[in-house]
């Protein structure tokens, strides 16, 4: 096992130093440890406090500096948690107090987590800052999957979309039948709590009722599941198999691809499924050029 | 500075062993070293040989192995380049030859990348693979130019797509229309050869000939520039700017944030151009809750 070898060390290089006062916006990635980046281990060795999500694995915390602490602002649909001017505020005086402040937040800090809003009134008060990007669940999350999110025979275009806003409820601000029109891949952040209504949505705006779904909850983490199904019966399914929150929905053709791809399976000695999940005609033109 | 410090070591963990004849397919990151994964440097420590896009930064190679191969498999619109089919026979021939095969590809192996179809043909050779997700540019690149791809006051939905196909033109595919009403921010990867026609169609589809546009190209390389425009002048402006491929567009109002959220300007002691890109009431309607 690669864990006996020597731990390897960093590379050298000119790795940003963090000072006094900032705060660093840093996204930790879909949840495997290992898909954090070298600058997020490297903010982590300095940060005298740690401010994370809900959907930050624990693992990445014990990389902080010894003696760092560690402060929970989860936002999690349903329960009660922090407002997010709350949030905000409390990172302003955290870095007026000269702690080197780390805002951890699970997946990329400006796809749909509200990171942007947090960095603007950063600024506003003065606070200095620097972000720094991580993998995105809807990317990152469905590759362990065995979904690519575009595959040359499906799309040359994909959508990336919150499944609630503000209120809760449905994006009412969503044109749902440009998307379905315009998107042959929908990847969905936040789906689970109001999934039959947007499929029906996807279904009214001209979606196939049979389009293939895959629902990825607990993505890249040891409790991973994977859930094979179609539009019309990815509530349903969804609620028999017990999936819920978080989770990832692909909604396109390029979740058939996890019959060929799903490597973590194969890593375990399954076979793949099938060679060729969208056709023989797609796959020999794909290789053509 | 940190690079004066004791060089930081990996965090002890169960990082994957890369067995002989596996060709683990990963995503560099947009560019900046220090946004490759833990992963990613866990199989570049490993690796044999790494065949690498032409959108690999060359100081990631510099962190392979001592006595790895590197070879070059760069595909870049316009110059000839190996077929992506020889690609694909290369990495299974190397995998058949019992080496570590690295595939290292820019940004995230599965949008835009080709990376489902190289994993396609080695699965229907027999050959194991490991995928491991990237930062991809379209994100992490506007994130270093200040730029969130979605901000709860402007978008609940955002569309990745491509700016030529596999013919090198405009995508046939892709339903310009429906795109334009359905999606208030828009980023086009590869966006450089066809601007025109593409600011174009999005007009005629229905955006405001004023959208703002931000284009970054070399996005967190030292050489990064950022170009802030319009829809109607973007392909205009990149041309007398001299800003051409690699480069990323985002269309949308979430490009004014840049008038706040440019933090690497920041960190060099420039003074944000503005608090409130959005207007007023959005700001206050976004730390409301």
């Amino acid at each position: 096992m690669f864990e006996q070898m020597t731990p390897f060390s960093m590379p050298q290089g000119d790795w940003p130093e963090f000072p006094p006062g900032m705060v660093w916006l840093l996204g930790a990635g879909p949840g495997d440890p290992g898909l954090m980046t070298l600058h997020g281990l490297n903010a982590l060795r300095q940060a005298d406090v740690v401010v994370y999500d809900a959907l930050v694995d624990e693992r990445l915390l014990e990389w902080a500096r010894p003696g760092a602490d560690r402060e929970y602002a989860g936002k999690r649909g349903g329960k009660p948690s922090p407002k997010q001017r709350d949030i905000s505020l409390r990172l302003v005086e955290l870095a007026r107090a000269g702690k080197r402040v780390l805002r951890l937040k699970g997946g990329d800090p400006f796809v749909f987590g509200r990171g942007g809003e947090e960095a603007q009134t950063l600024v506003a008060e003065g606070v200095p800052i620097r972000v720094t990007p991580g993998v995105s669940a809807g990317i990152g999350g469905l590759a362990y999957a065995g979904v690519p999110v575009t595959h040359r025979d499906v799309n040359q275009a994909v959508t990336f979309l919150t499944g609630h806003d503000q209120t809760g409820e449905t994006p009412a601000a969503v044109n749902w039948d440009a998307i379905a029109k315009g998107s042959p891949v929908i990847v969905i952040y936040m789906a689970m709590k109001h999934l039959d209504r947007i499929a029906q949505r996807l279904i009214d705006g001209g979606k196939p009722a049979d389009e293939p779904v895959a629902i990825v909850s607990e993505a890249t983490l040891p409790t991973q599941r994977v859930l094979e199904t179609t539009l019309a019966h990815a509530a349903a399914d969804a609620a028999e198999a017990g999936i819920g929150a978080p989770a990832i929905v692909c909604v396109g053709r390029v979740a058939l691809m996890r019959q060929t791809l799903d490597w973590m399976a194969q890593l375990q000695g399954e076979p793949p499924r099938s060679l060729d999940p969208l056709g023989a005609r797609g796959t020999s033109r794909a290789e053509a050029s």
